[in-house]
């Protein structure tokens, strides 16, 4: 405890994410120098999750040409204990009270942090974006959820539960919408890529988005970011509309943070906002701008993710250094 | 600093509200030996607000037999900054970047923490109530306004503005009714008093509501927390069904916030809840159940605030303290 993180030292990211497992393996500089991404539904039926995320740790540290490695930092659907880094509960994997990161540390014989992949996600993006120097940031994360993670005063706010963030379910419009948490009117049921993708199918359905009908027909299942962006870019005003509409929502939910937790910079990233960045800050700010109190909002930087897909390998390596660097 | 509040030594709490102002002297056990408390309108009209706290404090000290004073803590309306006690902006009381701590610090020659009325009222409830153990704890105290006040690790928040815990203007519906601060759908739209009153006066205007019409005809002013409970005890259904409905919008909204920052325990004062305790509660505990995720809302205690006008003046003197006796 306490070593500095010097030339020569290796640490781990690992994204677990609910499509895709990636490992990237760190230098002192956080320059990747080994990397290995997968499905996260196994080919191999009999082989368990774990199993899985071990064999592509091995394949990153083999590319990076086997270097020992003094941490791994893990960002994973949870929910979770961040204090122990138990999964209680995440039925795609097949994980329940399962301690991930006792089974990796002792795998790799190292010190391992397990935290909410959102929070290890906005964790990444405060620690190596422009918003580095604040100490007061939210992370919002539309995409199929919406996923949110506080920084108070410099550090991962998890609350008593250990899952503070769950902003996605915070209600916006009562009695609104049915969401897939069972109750009305989250932020999800009415902002995130199902939430979006429900309008549009309905418009390609009355031969509104003509272009979402040819690449999709009306299936929900098939209305991913890409083609929405596509599909605006075609012209489609009804589209653009639906996805502004949205993007406000979440600008609403963004306003309703700033009131309670009065952030010095917002980081809003994901599938959507990567996909439409210009029109989705637009709307955010113009809702921020009317849902915000003035003396709030004031100064508040509001800005895109910048790592993309690396938010949360990047994240996790950054959290298991602070932990091994801490000082006392 | 870091001298124990030990036998001999006094604190004074002030609490400088939208109606009263309030100073009172309190023991080394926090118990009152002296107090002042008046209206917050001038009677002298030549008399400014800062000249009038004073000479209240100085009446609660004469009460208390004169003693010397280790330091004062205040709850003030903000907005204002509590690292320098400067007042930004409260028409109410003709202060504008006003110094209030440096002005009380020179008079009484003593150190003063100045702080919104609402933080310091949670910091007392949270002192000096059966929540003390929790570290992460909400206030919400709804009223003519909907005030907050988050406890994060045992300390107040403040955030980049220094005026967190706004939420009262969190949107919860959204193109809802219109709030005072120019927007819609916020909380106090929806279940401040006013919007209670609101409703009743409708009711006692086409007779659907005969104790209040008696006792408020139909003017909103007239409508406070007394009489709303009064009417509730002489059976009005209809009286009873407003303040479940407003009671219900403030368990949303502590929904959002169990959703957002994982609190230990929640508690709820102000007119309202005083006024019609059991009622309140079952309402909020019934919307929490219904909007805040489960494994969030697990083990949070809801608790009535049980200080009554009290809260401020003990959270000031709490607060200051804790300032004078903090390590380090």
């Amino acid at each position: 405890m306490g070593k500095e993180f010097a030339k020569g030292d290796h640490v781990v990211g690992i994204d677990i994410g609910g499509t895709k497992i990636m490992a990237t393996v760190f230098d002192h500089q956080y320059k990747p120098v080994g990397s290995c991404r997968k499905k996260a539904k196994n080919a191999k039926k009999d082989e368990s999750a774990e199993d899985r995320i071990i064999r592509i740790v091995q394949t990153a540290l083999e590319e990076a040409g086997g270097p020992s490695i003094r941490g791994i930092g893990v960002g994973s659907p949870g929910p979770l204990d961040p204090e122990t880094g138990v999964i209680i509960d995440t039925p795609n994997l097949g994980w329940k009270n399962f301690p991930l990161a006792d089974v990796l540390s002792k795998h790799f014989k190292t010190s391992v942090v397990v935290d909410n992949d959102v929070n290890v996600g906005t964790y990444g993006e405060w620690s190596f974006g422009e918003i580095n120097s604040c100490q007061d940031v939210v992370g919002v994360f539309p995409g199929t959820g919406i996923g949110g993670g506080i920084i108070i005063n410099g550090k991962l706010l998890h609350g008593f539960s250990g899952a503070a963030g769950e902003i996605g379910h915070m209600t916006i419009e009562v009695d609104g919408p049915y969401c897939g948490c069972g109750k009305r009117g989250c932020l999800e049921a009415l902002a995130s890529r199902i939430a979006i993708a429900k309008e549009l199918a309905a418009l390609a359905a009355r031969e509104d988005a003509p272009f979402i009908a040819e690449k999709c027909g009306s299936d929900i299942a098939k209305i991913r970011s890409g083609v929405i962006s596509k599909a605006i870019e075609a012209g489609e005003p009804m589209v653009e509309g639906v996805v502004r509409k949205a993007a406000f929502y979440v600008g609403i939910a963004v306003s309703n943070l700033i009131n309670i937790l009065s952030p010095e910079a917002v980081v809003l990233g994901g599938g959507l906002v990567e996909a439409m960045e210009k029109l989705y800050l637009e709307e955010v700010k113009r809702a921020v701008k009317e849902h915000a109190m003035p003396f709030l909002r004031k100064d508040v930087k509001i800005v895109p993710a910048k790592l993309g897909d690396d938010a949360v390998v990047l994240g996790g390596a950054r959290m298991i250094v602070e932990r091994l660097t801490a000082k006392g």
